[in-house]
């Protein structure tokens, strides 16, 4: 296995010493020990937090071997200095490392640079007194197997329940806050904030539910940062009814009428003159709710930082149980919604203890400095939330977030699914969310509003065009990236087909010019979190990053964290630092395509080469991939006889150097379709077997990963290796043919005339293998993301005038 | 969605009253309210445990609709009577039932009839006071739409922390205990108990580190019972160096050479003379541990029992992590091992603070009255322990238990591996849990004992011939059956291909005249627990039973839990209760063999049909095979033509009735091989279209079952429908050739001689729906469980003098 550590902070000897007292490490007992054995067992004696007595301590200490023929307890009793193979045996048995199968007593120090974990500095081949104290220093910052710090690891054991009560501002240690605040005392209220928009028009301002957990200690004049995840899902979701909006994909995809429109026809405008009824009067003002609540739905990195100093506020917003609205699926009153929490957080807008008596309570515990969490559509909250400029939002972790709703449910004047998801659409996601149903007594008098809503919704998305409109670009957050004062930490995975790359790759080179730091991490996996895994210390990282935004603790975070993290496609447990990706200045391959060939060589002139493929299935084959998409997709990959006519494939010759894609893949086409309407799909893939790492990660431990001592769990996962496989998806692309200018204008297309079209794949970056191939495969109907029509049409590819650009990285 | 709760006790009006009182929904203020209205709104404020204000309360009423067009604020604002239609649609809200999907404010009781919930007395169509007060009774008793009672579902919410450090002994409901104790005041406490055997020879009686969870009551003086789990692998496994010593299966099957060997000869017999060290010499008396623990490995089911009054005790046993001796597998060491903890609770063994100073501790808190819980080896050492017929042991709960090693790892005279682990032995699961190894200072000192011991099993184990012998003899509970004195309680998947169904029926069947109470649970799945699946009370059924058993309330549990509950096979949520299961009075249909069919006509004399089929197959095949055992399986059932030549179908002609298969079926065959050794493979076979329940549950909603208020939870799951599929493997079945008399005895087994030969198959309970066909496999290698040799054997079946018995179930 391999350790990657990435929020350790570079700590001065003396302050080493100083967060060693903070923690109690040292104390007026052991602090001026001249004897390194003595100030390791003291060390070892706290740590060793199950043994209550010194009997059973030294029982302890048999338990671990300090050599390969001395337990620790007779090292201690017979050594004179702690050498560095005997601490590092002991280290490793600490951090759970096992003799047999990952390192040997006999050279503790080569399975530690194999494993990547901090080895401290010395002299000699035994520590001195203060190289000591700076190893155990730095062994407290290291992980162990079960991907947690040592000290984390020993809070999960109950090493901070004594400073319990006992503290009155976040403890550091490393640059990073420790668990010292009762999980169990958490103060749990509701309050309900008056937004400035009345979104069901029932001539009142929407008041929106927030959920609020926070330190008992705030209760004593301590001020906190807070973590707020505005997450649609949490109060509840209509699975059935949602279910029964889905869309059916089995359509022929249409031939649109040309138009003519430029942006300016179909760009959204506020509704300037759009009239919002008055504030509530205000009652009276409290510092207590009226209403808690026992369970919030809650995110796990949030949980991390509850006993760790911070509040989390949970929102669900307008449309939601127990708030008012109705859900828009992300448009800007979804943004007024979102926004309107952090203004009552730095005491900019209101919030009442019920619905009724306009009593007042403001969020007088908190520091007004706030960071929005979550995936997914939370992220994509997060993310529309940091694009209005709002102040007090210092940071927003935006993690597999949507950046524009059309770049969700739409490509290139098509219709395209969220991977897994076909016919979904924002209608349905609306309805799945619009938790306002699951409180009948409620949703009674909201019930023909809501009907008109989701009626109006299904109408502007419009399925039968595809097309960019008024309503996706209300949708886009790009147009307001400018506005981003917020620094910006994005997650996002290459191999997540539900929130495409693209997403992501926009927001980070959309706000290069902000001035904002902005930092990045792409896994490999799908659309998941990455807050539980083995191999790189997701937690600390963010724990780094926001206690320098929301603490203000100058721990030198935005130095400390690459630009961009990357993990390797080609090997388990490997993450890379990098300055940039999908960078326009990358250098760029141009790839010729000719017969079934990608080649940098020239086409030779006057050679007219067009090849050709059909759409269309027999019917059994087509209704079996309408049920079975993963078949499909199998057999698409592997040019199946069943579906080769249905595509084309080029290839590259097998690669002579290892290449590395960086940033986003252009197809620059002439193509024709036999009818006057058509589309075309593509697949980058890598050809070549190889053993490659599973997209969905491997459960290594169920709940072993503890946020702290008695309190909630996360399961333990990390990214692992399928059996080898021949080749592997890189990257996809859609287009109609029609939408050959950009995605609202509509173009002619004439049965048989060739056209050239531009495509943009979703960006990457991914390391081809040496001896492997590059492909490109062309191809129309798309079982898992376009319509399904299984229509008669051919189209052809004139491939002397077609070409592909790949961006490269280059080291 | 269907509720099957079999856990309801039918109470009297009388004690619904004075258990409302107790757990406070009846109080001085309410209880001679004659109005029903302000009753209800009583109960119902008692309810709404978010609100804190009676504004708050007011709000959340209008969100419940009483009647299709009036809230429930509204409707208690103006009606004069409860009616049942109004209480029901309120309680159907309240157990999070939908409206737009699971019932209508027009007739609740329709809904709730076909869900299956109780609905309480009524003489008119609106509750009167007294109805009203039993209606609110079986409200808190009845499942919500997330598999739990709503009074759990308060609990869950905080209901019951008022209750914590008031109660001075359990509080029941429905003859059940509620959490009223406070599970972050646990005490956590390891104690080392001495067990009166030195298993790993050092001349020291073994100490067996156990750790204690009990509630702080009982520091008052509360006495308390005790779940206690001995589960080998919850100080940690050996993954890698298990892994190692896993077996290759790709071998051939040997010929045995022929023994007359009766059972005496193999019997195991306890060594009456083994000498056992002195005991250790007390020095003192203590009443305080001295070690403790922060996140002990546990069973959600002990963790719902922690906040009802139970201590729950933990542990690994010989040869595992912090205890002495060495690690056998399921041998009489480890079953008194397993009894020593029950020792100690009851009195009779002594404990000690740590491993040096031999100070005594007492579980001066045990009401000694114990119950054994956990699944697979967990609740095989339950067995284990019941067949020693210990004192204090009131009863076990035997989950997917083994209560035959022989059944577990071999049958028939051969290898049989447990389904999905090929290569795995005795020897592979003592190293797996062998845990002092994850302690290198410990297993410095034991590495060459456990090196030999490791060499023994394996050796005596017996890969070579399969036979049942000594060892297996001394891992064979049956054998002490008759000394079982706890009641038993055992649960077992119908679809367990790991410990296999075989393993539970001899329990169920070998105990019926000890006189105990024994019950059973089987379900449609592998080998899973079941204690939170929304479809069946489990955590109920469990609670009632152990109120029972170790409070020694009389609360009617064992008449009112069925003696045999069985999950219905066709249809998702049904769970049936019988009297009885695989009885050997059970009628029985015989299927002769004939051509391809089982028919239960007479052959007709003078036919001697003879088929064979070969057990060889291509290298390419078999290769493929081997790897991918998932296709293997899938190809047997359908008959592929890979495999076609390898394999002999029997089908019935279409049922023309349902038939319901009760117990184990049995075959009777003339066979020949046409070399000097064989081996017969069978699996029973569900043919015909359908819908069949995954055997993998479906996981519902992650950690959405609350064990109470702000503590552990699990994970929802429940059985579900697959896509239909052509057939399922009922039964399986295996036997060497030359086992023809038992396992143990060898027989010649001359080439192309026709011999008898009888074989069990595993019993099970399973409904073929009209229409479908029962079928049998016949053929050789089973490439999940036997060694695979791919030699070159023909076996041939005579048909015309083989027939099958099916045991039937009748109504």
């Amino acid at each position: 296995m391999k350790n990657n550590q990435f929020a350790f902070r570079p700590t001065k000897f003396s302050n080493q010493l100083d967060e060693l007292r903070a923690i109690k490490f040292l104390d007026k007992d052991n602090e001026s020990e001249t004897n390194p054995i003595i100030l390791w067992k003291s060390f070892l004696s706290k740590s060793f937090l199950e043994a209550k007595t010194s009997s059973s301590f030294e029982e302890k200490l048999k338990t671990y071997m300090a050599t390969e023929s001395q337990n620790l307890s007779e090292y201690l009793d017979t050594a004179t200095k702690v050498t560095v193979t005997a601490f590092y045996n002991v280290a490793l048995q600490l951090l759970k490392f096992n003799p047999d199968v990952d390192f040997s007593f006999s050279d503790p120090l080569k399975a530690m640079k194999k494993i990547q974990l901090i080895i401290a500095d010395h002299n000699s081949n035994s520590f001195t007194i203060n190289e000591l104290k700076s190893a155990w220093y730095w062994l407290l910052a290291t992980h162990n197997k079960n991907g947690q710090t040592y000290l984390d690891s020993l809070a999960s054991k109950g090493y901070f329940t004594p400073f319990y009560g006992k503290v009155s501002q976040p403890l550091l240690f490393n640059g990073k806050t420790l668990p010292v605040f009762n999980p169990h005392k958490l103060i749990r209220e509701v309050v309900y904030v008056e937004s400035p928009q009345d979104s069901d028009h029932d001539g009142h301002r929407d008041l929106l539910k927030a959920e609020i957990l926070r330190p008992y200690e705030t209760e004593n004049g301590l001020k906190v940062p807070t973590l707020y995840t505005a997450s649609p899902y949490n109060q509840g979701t209509n699975d059935e009814t949602g279910e029964k909006l889905t869309h059916d994909v089995n359509v022929p995809l249409k031939r649109k009428e040309p138009n003519d429109l430029h942006y300016e026809d179909i760009a959204y405008h506020e509704n300037a003159s759009k009239k919002i009824p008055a504030p509530r009067t205000i009652n009276g003002q409290t510092k207590r709710a009226e209403e808690t609540f026992a369970r919030e739905s809650s995110y796990t990195l949030n949980d991390y930082f509850l006993a760790r100093g911070f509040a989390v506020v949970y929102m669900a917003g307008i449309g939601t149980k127990d708030s008012d609205g109705l859900r828009t699926t992300g448009d800007p009153e979804e943004t007024t919604s979102t926004v309107s929490i952090i203004k009552w957080l730095t005491g900019q807008l209101p919030a009442f203890t019920n619905r009724t008596d306009n009593i007042e309570i403001k969020a007088w515990w908190s520091n007004q400095k706030i960071a929005m969490t979550g995936r997914s559509y939370l992220g994509t909250l997060a993310t529309a939330a940091a694009s209005t400029g709002i102040s007090g939002l210092k940071t927003v972790i935006s993690e597999a977030a949507i950046s524009s709703w059309y770049d969700y449910y739409r490509d290139g004047g098509l219709v395209i699914a969220p991977g897994g998801f076909p016919g979904e659409d924002a209608d349905v996601l609306a309805e799945e969310t619009f938790s306002r149903r699951l409180q009948p007594g409620d949703f009674h008098n909201i019930k023909n509003k809501w009907n008109k809503q989701i009626q109006t919704i299904a109408k502007d998305q419009d399925r039968e065009t595809g097309n960019y409109n008024r309503f996706w670009d209300a949708r886009n957050y790009h147009k307001d990236f400018s506005n981003i004062r917020a620094d910006v930490f994005m997650v996002h995975g290459l191999n997540d087909w539900n929130v495409k790359p693209r997403n992501v790759e926009r927001l980070w080179n959309g706000i290069k010019d902000n001035g904002v730091t902005q930092k990045l991490i792409l896994h490999q996996g799908q659309h998941i979190y990455i807050n539980a895994f083995r191999s790189i210390d997701y937690n600390d990282i963010i724990n780094l990053w926001l206690t320098n935004e929301l603490l203000g603790v100058d721990n030198q975070a935005k130095e400390i964290i690459p630009n961009v993290i990357i993990q390797d496609n080609t090997k388990p447990e490997t993450w890379n630092s990098y300055q940039d990706w999908a960078s326009d200045k990358n250098e760029t391959i141009k790839y010729n395509l000719s017969d079934d060939k990608l080649t940098t060589k020239t086409t030779e002139t006057n050679t007219h080469d067009e090849r050709s493929f059909k759409d269309q299935l027999s019917e059994t084959d087509f209704k079996f991939y309408s049920r079975h998409n993963d078949v499909w997709e199998k057999d698409l990959l592997a040019g199946d006889k069943k579906i080769s006519a249905n595509q084309l494939i080029f290839k590259t010759a097998a690669l002579t150097d290892e290449l590395t894609i960086d940033g986003k893949v252009n197809l620059n086409l002439k193509v024709s379709s036999n009818k006057d309407l058509g589309m075309l799909s593509f697949q980058l893939v890598d050809y070549g077997v190889a053993k490659r790492l599973n997209v969905s990660p491997t459960l290594l431990s169920k709940n072993s990963l503890a946020q702290t001592y008695d309190w909630r769990e996360d399961d333990l996962r990390e990214f692992t290796y399928n059996k080898s496989t021949d080749c592997k998806m890189i990257s996809k692309g859609h287009i109609n043919l029609q939408n050959r200018h950009n995605s609202y204008k509509v173009d002619e297309l004439k049965p048989d005339i060739f056209y050239n079209v531009g495509v943009e794949l979703q960006p990457t970056f991914y390391r081809l293998l040496k001896g492997h191939q590059l492909g490109l495969i062309i191809y129309a109907t798309d079982f898992g993301m376009t319509v399904r029509g299984n229509q008669d049409i051919k189209y052809t590819v004139s491939t002397d005038q077609s070409f592909m650009t790949v961006p490269i990285h280059q080291n």
